[in-house]
């Protein structure tokens, strides 16, 4: 008898719990990726599962909000994984690497990741938002790493960390922007704007002078540094009258 | 026999219905600037006014969240306060002033402030954060008028932006480093910032350009662009190499 049983319903069956509980949380990430939390119920996972709502509970009792951070977990491994990028080469280019990564994740996780990072969302509770610091955590780490300061100053902690805020922020407005403008020019902005930010904050602090120095001498001339600082200098003209 | 009765009854007694709820709203905001809202009770609040219980329900019925929202519009209404400061003399200097103030009521409404815009907050209603984006955008308002562009493209917005989302995590950093550095140092480096930023977006983007050619025509020699040029412009020296 099984063997004249519907081909869907065999693949049903053939699952181990592991497989299944994989299939169930994929289904999940797709949904939550996609919308916001509130809008993705229990019924929608089963439906593109192809299994019953029961099926869902038995590997997810917690029901919606244990499979929501099931798949926030998930999701948050894979963007770290995305952070992690050889300590080689010209510093701005391994940054522009790591946003590429980035910004790809953000755009295929869009209105998941808004409803995440926006205040308010139903999706907000303090273990999702411990899972969210966690990744901040990561980048800052990342980041200090490339700067050659694994164990930073007060000035460098926190200049990294508001440098992650603005992108954080950036990316949400490119969001509700329909993703404009592409991914690279964004990119390329969000590489410039750290850079700034090491210039201005190496004017006030002796160890991120230090970095600079030590990722300057890293940079080439067809690189973003010198581009900026291209564009930046002929500004001074406009400046003759302060210096 | 009302006059025989304690003066604090009398008192009690006395207060019209506005007065009453304003005195109840002063002892609400005093406990939530410097508390988590969870920490906060209505006995608190009842306690701190010199109250009872039923009379704080009777002016909120709705109880504590209602108390928190009224008090966060009342927080809101003054730090958009703050941020108004006549269009005139050098821009980094009213950039300055409006920083002060601000930092200001960080230092005020610490632990609130904290609780309020860290994910996973109690606090963090969609109601809260509606009065929370107010602000931001409030904030983002006052400093394109300042810019010049009032009718801004969508650069300059992303730029402006994505500074207030780092002024905002690097107020929260500072609470978490027991108010270091001193709030004078960090509102020099948050200009600084800004600076920064909007040199590095003029290097790509015409309208920052004009805004930056019209904003350094307004500063002094002794001001904060000519001190940040004057620092800045030695690291060229160790970037030879690139230009």
């Amino acid at each position: 008898m099984t063997s004249t049983a519907p081909a869907t319903n065999r693949a049903y069956r053939r699952l181990s719990v592991e497989e299944r509980r994989s299939q169930l949380l994929r289904a999940a990430l797709t949904l939550f990726a996609h919308r916001a939390p509130e809008d993705v119920s229990l019924d929608d996972v089963a439906e593109a599962a192809g299994v019953s709502r029961p099926l869902v509970y038995r590997y997810f009792p917690g029901g919606k909000q244990q499979l929501y951070e099931a798949a926030l977990r998930s999701s948050a491994d894979a963007l770290v994984l995305c952070f992690a990028e050889p300590p080689t080469g010209p510093p701005t280019e391994r940054l522009g690497r790591v946003l590429d990564r980035y910004l790809d994740f953000v755009d295929k996780h869009d209105a998941g990741f808004s409803a995440l990072l926006r205040g308010g969302s139903v999706a907000e509770t303090s273990r999702a938002s411990a899972i969210v610091d966690e990744v901040r955590r990561a980048a800052a780490e990342q980041i200090l790493v490339h700067l050659g300061v694994p164990d930073p100053g007060r000035r460098v902690r926190m200049m990294v960390r508001t440098w992650i805020a603005a992108v954080e922020a950036a990316s949400l407005i490119w969001l509700d922007e329909d993703k404009r403008p592409p991914a690279d020019e964004l990119r390329n902005w969000l590489v410039d704007h750290l850079l700034a930010l090491l210039a201005a904050t190496a004017a006030s602090d002796e160890e991120t002078a230090k970095v600079v120095r030590g990722l300057l001498a890293l940079e080439t001339p067809s690189g973003p540094v010198a581009e900026l600082g291209r564009r930046v200098l002929p500004m001074l003209g406009d400046a003759g009258h302060l210096l």
